[in-house]
């Protein structure tokens, strides 16, 4: 694991969990529906055995993911995302817009409304202008200093 | 800059560029308004000097930011996002906005409409159902398989 950046900022501290290499695809291919260790190795395809290991006990340290046995004899666990790791769902979709949108290849999955299933986007909404402002059109403002953490 | 991970998959290929340590960070405080390179520095701390310029230099490559010299001698260059980094508002305030909800502390900054000064949130809008869908309650389903890139 890469050192923490010891920063009070939820980007900061969330890329202390989610930051290093491989743990964005991993949380990807479970939101995909990938429950198995071996699944999760044959679709990440060249991700090192030990470093998938680190990476799931780090999202179970931090109940992103849950780990469950389904057999005792020879143990085999399946993972799932937490409610906090399905949550990671507007993450990875943010990304892989900006991806399909910028990098060519277009989109190598869909969002879908669990409930009618039907398509979802992600989309700006302004308090006072309604919805579908454009990423363009916002900006950060600092509500307080991004202290180091002590 | 860490190997590239090898598929096309537009979240891969994003975090091929966005992936390293410290990158989001950078792209964060681009965000919030920060240009020069001293700026930066300061409000990363800790970045070492060689890492931000390695980051800032991949993402000038890539198109998403764009160097400006504002002094010939001594050669003093400001750093902006271009029409690509300023979509990855979108990345960022996902992540910020995980953290905030998942890890405590609350938000640091504010994601403003720069047309009329209000607060913007991002929120999932379903085609069928209107807007609002909450993050856990997507799934996502593949369009075509992750293959490694040749």
């Amino acid at each position: 694991m890469n050192k923490a950046y010891g920063q009070h900022c939820p980007v900061a501290k969330t890329l202390d969990i989610l930051g290093d290499r491989w743990t964005l695809l991993i949380v990807r291919d479970l939101l995909k529906g990938k429950t198995r260790f071996k699944d999760l190795e044959q679709s990440l395809r060249g991700i090192p055995t030990n470093i998938l290991a680190d990476r799931l006990k780090l999202l179970e340290t931090n109940e992103v993911v849950q780990r469950e046995y389904y057999s005792e004899h020879p143990p085999r666990a399946e993972y799932r995302l937490t409610h906090r790791g399905d949550e990671l769902a507007s993450v990875i979709a943010a990304i892989a817009s900006w991806g399909a949108r910028n990098l060519g290849d277009g989109p190598a999955f869909d969002v879908i409304h669990s409930g009618c299933g039907a398509h979802v986007s992600q989309q700006w909404v302004c308090e006072q202008c309604g919805r579908d402002v454009t990423a363009r059109r916002v900006h950060f403002e600092s509500l307080r200093p991004v202290e180091q953490a002590s």
